[in-house]
């Protein structure tokens, strides 16, 4: 393929707003064409890119929803329209002088199989290309910004700590729990199958894990492998197990929340009861975005990618091969169908 | 009545552990007997002290129950015995070197006319009489050193930010109010009356007030009186208030949780529902514990004493006269009948 030439661009749009848990029928594909340069006369700097790895993020499905809880953080989807996400890409065109064809980028893209980028100031260059690629949806992507920034910045560990870590073997918690682990900390984990509490046990090196689908009282299970408390819970979940962790936190613990994933699909949020015990317990509570740390971002590279050079980070993807099982992949996320980062292939090239 | 006198001893027992609110039934009054001096040969240092101002404080309805949520934090009163708490006496005998017969002390105490205290190290020596003694109970000792703690140290206020306080009216919250003020926010508080509503407006200079109870929905009386947004919810009480607050916060918003007295009285604490607001908003909530922060108590002093002499800070108390009616103005502040800091008077001096 020339640039210029007009190709197939499939697609994956929203047919409808969701509410409640998403569905795979609540998105369809749509054959449609693109002409593979930058239109003429736009005026702003663009890129056309060729997408290769999309990202399934849990933060979608709050733009799943026609009525945003709040303001200013994303935007919508529309429905009819196609959806967008992080993903790695291609540069085939560029009118942005940073960028040229040929390089590689994270960053904002369409959930389809070319994307002309407007804002290509927001997409991150991919200098490390010697790791997997699709590493930049996760590890080395918005996900691992998210551990790096939650737990270093956010819950400002002290060695030896104990630190408590939900959907442990996600995107985001395979990380945590690594990172806690070569901080030295004790780590323990909770994950919804007993692959995945072994994945956390026997291949990220979690001290304990627990399948919390499986504990009757999470308030036990939590006193089995915190005798002596908590001093870091690393929030993904919310509901029932922040009721249960606070039960369990130690005097001046933190609780950096990173997100509340048993929470997204529901009409109205459960109930938190033990609030009170933060007061008893001197515990911090702070809720984080990661775009607030981007900055870091240079300083994280040049942590973590050593850290995976020399085998002391692993990290497990989920890969769905097609952007026709996008969807599938995405609302799956919200029933643990993953293991690991939810990656879809859009092309491998 | 000289030293070595047997001399008569009033004291409040608590009749049994409280469930549910308590009643001024749940405490009795038992006239005994103490002989004016410290008893010889007991080895460690003690002070003997005539009680003149006892505290009441929503934590001691904590110390009521049978089993304490938490423990570490404070001990149960025990039936039968008499219940302690914070207090301003005077000195009558002394074998501990750093106190002398006369000098005024805060601290812990018991709810009687003269107490032994066994461990005076923990006492506060009252260095400042020319204000009124019975602000060491309030303004100028626990509940002044929280609210200057809470606003100072864990809310980290910025001027010109928009300050929210519950319970505004009580022992803290009207020091909040006026320290925001003075600090250079704009500051709402809630109060559970008209006369409440009133005093913040006109006494201690809140920009805006509104009486809770006749509120049908606070998530909009917070959108009223904070069309621009909450950065900083001193909270007192905890429960629904806390949910429409977080309706209502501001990025990077802070929430120091000094207290949720709505709760203390419930079986089961209600529910929070609104928590996912705090990553969306990067909002930090901090439980802290005035404890804590003693070390800071010559700076508080050095801080408000001359704000009091300017009449910068006005402070307003509540007087039950006579240690019979201390049990009435104890439970009283879990239905909110005390107007300002509740005091008990035992003794003029
Ligand atoms: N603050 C930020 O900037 C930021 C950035 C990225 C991610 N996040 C948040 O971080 C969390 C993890 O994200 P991720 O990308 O690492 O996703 P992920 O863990 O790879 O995937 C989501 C996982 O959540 C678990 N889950 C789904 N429903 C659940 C429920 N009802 N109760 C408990 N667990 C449930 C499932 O694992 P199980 O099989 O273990 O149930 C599922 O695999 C999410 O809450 C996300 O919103 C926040
Ligand atoms: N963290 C610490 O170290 C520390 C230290 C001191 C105090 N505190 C906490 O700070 C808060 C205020 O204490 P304070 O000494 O200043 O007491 P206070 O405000 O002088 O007295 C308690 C007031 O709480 C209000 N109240 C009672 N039940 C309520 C309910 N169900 N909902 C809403 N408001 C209710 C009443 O006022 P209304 O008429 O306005 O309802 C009552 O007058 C309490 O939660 C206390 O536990 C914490």
């Amino acid at each position: 393929m020339a640039l210029g030439d007009k190709v197939r661009n499939n697609q994956v749009l929203l047919r409808h707003f969701v509410t409640g848990f998403p569905k795979d029928s609540d998105f369809e594909l749509r054959e449609s064409t693109i002409e593979l340069s930058i239109p003429q006369g736009s005026g702003v700097p663009a890129v056309l890119v060729k997408n290769l790895y999309l990202s399934c993020d849990p933060y979608m499905r709050t733009r799943m929803a026609k009525s945003l809880q709040v303001k200013g953080y994303v935007d919508s989807f529309q429905p009819g329209s196609p959806i967008s996400g992080y993903g790695v890409s291609r540069v085939i065109d560029s009118s942005f002088p940073k960028l040229k064809v040929g390089d590689y980028v994270w960053g904002f893209t369409g959930w389809e199989e070319y994307s002309l980028i407007t804002e290509p100031e927001k997409l991150f260059k991919i200098d490390h290309t010697d790791v997997p690629l699709s590493y930049y949806t996760g590890l080395l992507g918005m996900p691992g910004m998210t551990a790096f920034a939650g737990f270093y910045e956010v819950a400002t560990p002290k060695k030896g700590e104990k630190v408590f870590i939900s959907a442990a073997s996600g995107a985001v918690g395979q990380l945590v729990g690594q990172f806690a682990k070569l901080f030295g900390c004790y780590v323990v984990g909770s994950a919804g199958s007993k692959d995945k509490v072994d994945l956390l046990k026997n291949k990220f090196g979690f001290d304990e894990a627990f399948n919390y689908k499986e504990e009757p009282d999470l308030d036990a299970a939590l006193k089995r492998c915190f005798p002596e408390g908590i001093d870091i819970y690393f929030e993904n979940v919310g509901g029932k197990m922040l009721d249960a962790v606070l039960l369990n936190m130690n005097v001046h613990g933190r609780i950096p929340i990173c997100g509340m994933i048993s929470q997204y699909n529901l009409d109205k949020p459960e109930g938190v009861h033990n609030m009170a015990m933060t007061i008893f317990k001197r515990v911090k509570m702070e809720g984080f975005l990661v775009f607030d740390y981007y900055h870091l971002y240079q300083k994280f590279l040049e942590t973590v990618l050593p850290q995976i050079k020399e085998g002391k980070i692993v990290y497990v993807e989920d890969f769905a091969e097609g952007l026709e099982n996008g969807p599938a992949a995405l609302v799956g996320l919200f029933s643990g169908r993953n293991v690991g980062k939810q990656v879809v292939i859009v092309s491998h090239e």
